[in-house]
């Protein structure tokens, strides 16, 4: 799902400074937007180890009770897995770390927006937070190609932030690309 | 995404002599028909083995040239997990298997209609073909909530055979929650 697309949308993201909500489209920099900024360089720095591996640098964080209780970078190729997106390992690791495979009241924070299958994921840890860098217009599954985090559908809601250090995690997957040309 | 609807739904299921294709609504028994319930029999086996484990009974096997390389029943209690659905855990074991975290050719049998999360592991892989038993009304991403696995933005499409011992899947569902009531 992640593509050279994101790279391309780079300078059509939102700017750092105004992080946007999915029902809210902007809002002012608050304490929490000041902690969703700490977290997500946290999930840029498991980008970067991702890149330094080889794979596409996408990293990820689990945050419960504001403690990052696992970090994770795209391991697909690392662990010969196709589900070893950055969010679907962090999931995993966070559910052993508390030992539930519900991981209740955890907001994941990730660089770029999540495909189908890692949206689907999230639903299915029960997750009350998701908080995103880059739209991927070309696979995004939480408004750019499908809306799957609030469907009407589905069991389970997910509040959504995109946009925060959105240049950066982009700008990371412009460079890794770039150098594959 | 599994639940009681599907029980419910067993009497809607097709019934197993017709089975019924997305394209192609309805085709007659030929090899490729009785390969498919074989198959879809051995991905049955271990529905019932995930229901023994406690685990709601949902099972799944990926073939690659006539040959069964892997199976695989839910694990989401056992591992901890939530993504251990049966057809990620099969995916899973089959790139290990073939050592190659893209499952090519492959075709992936499995109970009920995938999820969300399950439907984008099998574009992620980029597996051939999926065959389902029944249907899932609450959370299936086929066709019966999202059209996911055909779906224009997507770069990759499967192609999908559903309802091959559909009524078997069904029951088998019907009787795990009937006895947790």
């Amino acid at each position: 799902m992640i593509s050279r697309a994101v790279a391309r949308n780079a300078r059509a993201a939102a700017p750092e400074s105004a992080p946007h909500h999915l029902v809210v489209f902007w809002r002012p920099m608050t304490d929490s937007g000041k902690a969703d900024r700490i977290f997500m360089e946290a999930a840029l720095e498991q980008a970067r180890l991702a890149a330094e591996r080889g794979e596409v640098p996408v990293g990820a964080v689990v945050v419960i009770e504001n403690r990052i209780v696992c970090r994770s970078g795209n391991r697909t190729i690392t662990d010969c897995d196709p589900t070893a997106h950055a969010e679907i390992a962090a999931l995993r690791e966070a559910a052993t770390e508390i030992g539930n495979h519900r991981v209740l009241d955890a907001t994941l924070y990730v660089t770029i927006e999540p495909c189908v299958m890692c949206a689907g994921a999230m639903i299915q840890a029960r997750i009350g937070r998701l908080v995103y860098g880059a739209d991927d217009p070309k696979g995004g599954a939480v408004r750019s190609c499908f809306s799957l985090l609030d469907h009407t559908q589905l069991n389970h809601r997910v509040e959504v932030t995109s946009g925060v250090l959105a240049e950066e995690a982009a700008a990371l997957l412009k460079e890794f690309f770039a150098t594959r040309r």
